[in-house]
């Protein structure tokens, strides 16, 4: 599909209708500018899947227009994808320095780090591609160093918000650039494209400064030692901890792969302000009093094999949680691993630990990244765009930003709410959207990317639901004739000890079509193994319920 | 295991450390009182489950003690199990008028009706069993006719306080009997069991009548249909929603098989009220105008199947979602729910509807059925027990109600943090926590209870993550050698046609490890079958990084 020159385009990859896997395009001409490619977490209807990142054949197919990769900020869901991006079109990546840090990490590890271009920007910077300019505006967000992004295009300004909150008291000077977003809307701004995650949320989003008061106040009043989780990547609230850590005389451990890494990154490049000597490692504390130590780890998300999962059935050696020390959740659990949090929090009470939990914003130790309502009309109230598209969000919180755009002027007409692929084009001023460009989820499973589709993940919910019962038959080629079997085993279907009448009775009615097949039919093996399947299948399903997968293996001698 | 005769014994076969399968017991001499028998539904982890229901060994081992199930109310979670502990213990159930009803509906199902024995109670009942007298008072609920219970044994009283919470201001006219629990607290009570659902949550819980407020303004505000779905048990809210559609001058129309059963029930007994002439068939909804019709359907918790799931996917033939119709949620997700309710929202949506819905009790449409804290502690204060043992709920809940127990003058000593299957011993007025009987899960998938354990659910979980290849040899018994194969057939493993050089790999390994064997190794199909599965497992996982089941079957000619 090709599309006309002096036409601008806009889609998503990812993201619509949708937590998860952002990227969206825009392609003017001769060139596409992407941003950001993240990842997004199976849910459990897709069995054995480890990732899921944007289908991107259509940036594959145009190959030669793909000008850059620009990366609003560091979470997964907007980087997880980036290396199996780069794999297929090596082009250069631009992001913030701390940004940069972690899609770092993800190189290395995909060793593909070398052969990436990788240049730093700032919110001061000003990129050039042909007829694209781009400039930046910083925002607030639940990880440093985070921009929102203007496209100078010839049809009009078009604002990407990336993931934003207003934090007018955030817990370090990096403060949302409002007079900036001022300014350009002012100027004017054909297209918004604004994060969505809240549009459901009224009122504004608290300050993560409340968090910090929050932990001052639980570590003052910890009499043993403090376990907290959060995620590595919020380092704002991990400078909290470590201020905390401070005015209480506590030493501090960092457990967990991703906090020791991510915090690396974060001290290195001047995120992260640590005092000499507070770091110890895990060896040494039992070395102090239990008054003088804290801990931060991964797992606020109950993650089973994370460290605060470990600690809390005792199997991390060297760290123990004992009676009346102190767990604190520095973070809400995301929908979805509700079960796996409140697993940990009882086997933490079990432990007679102190537990501070709640969801959302409820204990006080976790604030959102993400703005809530008046937020997202503040931002479009500075930006007042003539079009605009919600993003980052699925369909009920595009819709409902789309009510929040109307409340605040833009006309209902002017929201597109879409889907990835759906393409909104831009003419003389005037944005339609009409066609659709292919797109969709590409599977991670092991090291394999997309051999794993709809077949095989059909096959494996039966399997997971029933199992399978196979069946093996000799059969003599010359008459016809069964030699040996069947034999029958079965995995995931039913014990098989307790079941051998339900197995006599499928070998006999599997002898029984084997010798009701009369003339031709006999020499397919297609049609006897199709007879096998339906009397052997009806006969299990009468009597048990389940629908086992049945695989007849046919050897012929 | 036999018990000291004279010993007061209590314990819990489901319900605790858990949400579900509720079912306590009461033992005396030769006495077992059974409380409860309850259901719970798998989570993702149980692959193909379709129920779970309690392990009641301990009670079929001593068959001839046990004298009557009680049941406290008719919820799912307390009288799920019945039919499956009735066809191994026939013995006379005791439950309230309305609640028998919701029995039999499940008796019939299972056609066991007519051989059980049905024992209609009240409030005002007075049962004996040899020893143990038994009482009741009314508690509020989210169903109508719900029981706490009063055992007066030699040792003392004992009471199970059922499901409750305080409404001081329910919709109907059934108060809690308030005045008679403080009367069973001045005699003096020994040992309280009760309920820990909301301990976690501070404050009283709501009152019913809220709920029917929004809903006469959500029908007097909605210029077209309304659909309103909530649990069908929960009668007080369906008559809510019938004095809505009187006052609004709107027909009602009935979806969902258990809709219709229960309201059947309900009217049938007396329990709702439903003036002529207001109920329609579905058929009828397209002969009046919008504004004159409401729908009352199941599907609340977003079940696939359910009305109101295939009403937001268009797929229910006579009733469609149109534009400006108004659809409420009148029940909060149950945790676990949430993503399939939010899809069912997400679609509303996307059929121009306007939704009504959030989480608890924010939209105003759902208030809980059980106790907040200020509810346990008035609980705990009118009984003001000897010793107490807080039940129905997760590990967390057990121990944040002990702490409510302790802020109103329970010692903590006397409280009880149990385990299924630990047994509290009573003897001479003093409790001890000391042994335990056997219980656990036992899975319901189809027709089979019992038929799947762990073995099985072991073997589907593999089999849902990595699929499984089959592996077929032909061997001759004379020569020890390969005459045919191998053939191999992978399902749920990655795409065949995507894969043909691993599997020409996988062949060659085969060979080489049948052929490797040498002297009596080569003899045993056992020892060859290992080997190929070690050899191939290792290369698939080398080359994927999956762990396919590998099942080598050999065929002797």
């Amino acid at each position: 599909m090709s599309i006309t020159s002096n036409t601008l385009s806009i889609f998503a990859l990812g993201g619509l209708s949708e937590i998860g896997k952002n990227m969206y395009a825009i392609e003017y001409d001769n060139d596409i500018l992407v941003i950001d490619c993240g990842n997004k977490f199976p849910d459990e209807s897709l069995l054995g899947i480890d990732l899921i990142i944007p289908d991107i054949t259509y940036l594959v197919e145009n190959k030669d227009k793909v000008r850059a990769l620009i990366v609003t900020h560091g979470h997964e869901d907007h980087i997880g994808g980036i290396p199996f991006f780069l794999k297929k079109l090596n082009v250069p990546v631009y992001a913030t320095r701390f940004t940069l840090g972690l899609i770092e990490l993800k190189l290395k590890e995909h060793r593909i780090l070398r052969e990436t271009e990788l240049i730093e920007i700032s919110s001061d910077s000003d990129l050039d591609f042909e007829d694209i300019r781009v400039n930046f505006f910083r925002v607030n967000h639940s990880i440093p160093d985070c921009l929102g992004i203007v496209f100078h295009t010839p049809e009009g300004d078009i604002v990407h918000t990336g993931d934003f909150k207003f934090d007018l008291t955030p817990s370090t000077n990096e403060h949302s650039d409002i007079h900036k977003m001022a300014a350009i809307g002012t100027k004017g701004v054909l297209l918004l494209l604004s994060e969505s995650t809240n549009a459901e949320r009224p009122g504004a989003t608290p300050s993560e400064r409340i968090v910090g008061e929050h932990i001052i106040e639980a570590f003052l009043k910890a009499e043993r030692k403090v376990f907290l989780s959060t995620f590595a990547s919020n380092i704002n609230r991990v400078q909290q901890v470590v201020d905390a850590a401070q005015i209480t005389n506590r030493k501090l451990v960092l457990l967990g792969r991703s906090m020791v890494n991510v915090v690396a990154v974060a001290m290195e490049r001047g995120y992260l302000d640590v005092p000499n000597g507070m770091l110890i490692e895990k060896e040494q504390i039992n070395d102090l009093p239990p008054d003088k130590v804290a801990i931060l780890c991964t797992g606020s998300q109950g993650e089973p094999m994370a460290a605060l999962a470990r600690l809390s059935t005792g199997s991390f050696r060297g760290a123990e949680v004992l009676p009346n020390d102190t767990v604190i959740f520095a973070a809400g659990p995301i929908p979805g691993n509700e079960k796996n949090v409140s697993r940990i929090i009882d086997n933490l009470f079990a432990l007679r630990a102190k537990v501070i939990y709640g969801s959302g914003s409820a204990s006080g130790m976790h604030v959102s990244g993400h703005g809530y309502q008046e937020d997202l009309k503040l931002m479009l109230t500075l930006m007042k765009p003539k079009y605009f598209i919600p993003i980052h969000g699925e369909y009920r919180m595009l819709h409902q930003h789309r009510l929040l755009a109307e409340s605040v002027g833009i006309e209902q007409d002017n929201t597109f709410i879409m889907n990835n692929g759906d393409v909104v084009d831009i003419e003389n001023g005037a944005a339609r959207q009409t066609r659709k460009i292919p797109t969709g989820n590409t599977y991670v499973d092991g090291i394999g990317i997309g051999d794993v589709g709809e077949i095989v993940l059909r096959d494996r919910k039966q399997l997971s639901e029933d199992g399978m019962l196979v069946v093996v038959l000799t059969m003599s080629k010359a008459e016809k004739k069964l030699v040996s079997g069947p034999d029958t085993i079965s995995r995931g279907f039913v014990y098989v000890r307790d079941s051998e009448e339900l197995l006599t009775n499928v070998n006999r009615l599997i002898i029984k079509s084997v010798n009701d097949l009369q003339g031709s039919d006999r020499d397919q093996w297609k049609v006897m193994k199709q007879s096998i399947r339906k009397s052997v299948g009806q006969y299990l399903f009468k009597q048990t319920k389940k629908k086992p997968m049945i695989l007849p293996i046919i050897i012929e001698i």
